[in-house]
């Protein structure tokens, strides 16, 4: 299994808790959203809005799957790492690890589903050559079966 | 003084409570945008998406200034009253009182300048007629000194 | 099957709107909580407060699938419908089923896994009888085979 | 006039943009208390966590007024600039400025005045004399008459 992560720390913020104390978990999926954000200036070269409103092309959300084991709080530092699961023809399936600190289990992780779309008419569309290309390093090899 | 006002209620929530265990600051300009949204319904007979979207017509916000003596909590209910300051000729003073379920005095206070401007350019614009009709019966009118 | 619903209806609103011009998709976690505490006065006749304040009950997520079919924009109101999947001994599994408007199909629904713990102490505890009880109306009865 | 300046720059995300295609404004005050967050590391050296939770100390917001001259909008970086207009006994009101990329002159001003309270009681303190030694140096010196 080898494969490029994107990894990126976040402060949790004082306005994410709730009243239990800990992050709020709304919170969470804004937070991954950031990320995802600030994911396609590594992958691609290119800001999320250059995505978006350049190439016009957007991944709204389709299926997520995600399971919370900890919770985080105030002055946790958040270490967010992306992958991907699946390239597939009009989706894509990136996988979301949420570590507090320095800690080697995930806290928090999240399988999304995301479409491909043209911003201007909101249908479908098939991932851009160049896209699936800054893509593939971070899909995640199962090793094969010996 | 006579004058209508804008009166509705609204549940303090879980999400909007910060790590100090009351209302997240910026949360009280967000509820009070959800009531200014619910307000151009009663005052116009209007949803603000027809406001926005039928009309061409938006309402940046262009100052603030807003007093807070008394948190809020989870499980109060948040009266929000909403009245108008003043009409110009492309801009609107609101002013917006926030009550603690049935209390006299509001905890927290803002007098809110918001421009006029078409959605379609975001230029300023006058403020329509009709909508300075629906608005004028919201004017506090001072009294008038003996 | 037969079962009771929690039923209720909630504007879209303003700054849940996200760049797309659609609703933004960590707002349909924030909306399915708000939906969740208003629950709690229908099912128990306690506020989501006395749930957590008054009884020191907390309903954390634990896991959370859910699928997004159709967006949701400004103007859009929305209905959620919560009911209950399980009633596990320190777990409760709920459905929620977002719809616009009137229409029959949901254009968002989850499947939200709650533990169950003391808010004084972050730990698992039983459901108690009354909650079991209160909740036990709205769990989705499988029609058994014939 | 001389005086230290905090200055940390934050991208306009995803989430902010509201219906109109800007910054949400409510978004702005969450931007200004992250920025606020981010400030104590560097003038006190410890984190916001450390100030509320270690110190116990917390600075309720009490008087904001913030005017708002252009929108920020997808892709703008925005820097916020934090200085001190006034260390008072029991408050300190915060001048934040908010430019677009390398702009010179802010789209949004806000004077913020902050008590300071024991964060166990929710009562006013003084403020401690280490903090006040620790922010005096953001204090903006207005130069004397000649």
């Amino acid at each position: 299994m080898s494969h490029r992560t994107f990894v990126q720390s976040y402060k949790v913020r004082f306005g994410e808790i709730d009243h239990a104390g800990v992050m709020y978990y709304p919170a969470f999926f804004d937070r991954m959203h950031r990320a995802f954000e600030d994911f396609w200036e590594e992958a691609l070269g290119r800001s999320y809005a250059e995505v978006l409103d350049g190439d016009g092309i957007g991944f709204p959300v389709v299926d997520i799957h995600s399971r919370f084991s900890a919770p985080f709080r105030l002055g946790d530092i958040m270490r967010v790492e992306i992958a991907a699961l699946r390239l597939g023809g009009r989706s894509i399936t990136f996988r979301y690890q949420l570590f507090k600190d320095d800690e080697d289990a995930p806290r928090t992780e999240a399988e999304i589903v995301s479409g491909v779309i043209a911003m201007g008419t909101f249908e479908p569309q098939p991932l851009p050559d160049h896209y699936r290309a800054a893509l593939t390093p971070y899909v995640i090899q199962e090793a094969a079966p010996s």
